[in-house]
């Protein structure tokens, strides 16, 4: 789909199509179709990162609850949405040995409990080595760094889900 | 569920058990469990609201947009959230003659074609008759006017939604 396309949508195909590219927040999509024509990709993205970045600390506290654990029981029940099945197969955590399933699960849990939102990473540019080790060290952060770190995250996650939706001309590398 | 249970919730059970009570947008519930204990009914059903009514426009025309048309396809595809279903069904709307059917799809078109989102009343509190006669009046709103009707609507389908979940001590009526 090219920006031209996506900025003829009407605001109902816009959602459908677009609205999980920051999981679970459809409102961000449909806040930022306000704001079109959007002149190319850069832009579109940018607009879903300034929303986010507009938000309260407690509506950015609310994006994150809104994201899956990883290796959490919504991979083992198959209640991923499918766009976060795709980016935690793609990291092996559908693959951990138990050992290693028992360990994140354990760091999950205590990161929770430390931050009251879990722990995001984007999965498609890690691999299982470094989810684990990110997810023992980023444990360890201040609240504020780790707010804003996995905003980042989320930002990350968000850029590639577009990608896979919209012609990004620029091609940016992350 | 009263409102020590409530406050004792992880947030993932907050989520999961309030995520909808502004229709698809968990993002609001999972961001006003920062703010917990709530004192009661009441403090939560604010939080909620003062939370919207903090978005920038374009965020308050998101929530708006994150809700079905009444009537509308997802109504007939069977595609509604279980609320709005109820609450749409409780109104009548899934028992319009073909001929009412036909004016509120045209309205509903109409509606959305003026302002960008879709018309929204809080059905529980309405009639077939009523919500026929609203659709046709608030259409010729001014668009800031009839955003924040709408905006009004979606924290009395909220209130109503809290009610159902949670128990308001005070029992205010709307």
């Amino acid at each position: 789909m090219d920006m031209a396309t996506v900025n003829a949508l009407p605001y109902e195909d816009f959602v459908n199509l677009l609205g999980n590219v920051v999981e679970k927040c459809p409102i961000i999509t449909a806040a930022v179709w306000s704001g079109r024509p959007f002149l190319n990709f850069a832009a579109l993205e940018a607009a879903i990162s300034e929303f986010i970045d507009a938000l309260p600390e407690s509506g950015k506290e609310g994006v994150l609850r809104c994201h899956p654990d990883l290796a959490g029981r919504d991979l083992r029940g198959g209640t991923l949405t499918r766009e976060s099945r795709e980016e935690q197969t793609g990291a092996g955590m559908d693959a951990l040995t138990s050992a290693e399933a028992s360990r994140v699960t354990r760091l999950n849990e205590e990161y929770k409990e430390r931050f009251g939102f879990p722990f995001i990473i984007c999965a498609r540019l890690s691999d299982k080595a470094t989810v684990l080790r990110q997810l023992s060290e980023r444990r360890r952060n201040e609240r504020a760094v780790e707010r804003a770190r996995a905003v980042e995250e989320v930002k990350k996650i968000c850029r590639l889900r577009l990608q896979a939706l919209v012609r990004d001309d620029a091609q940016n590398k992350l």
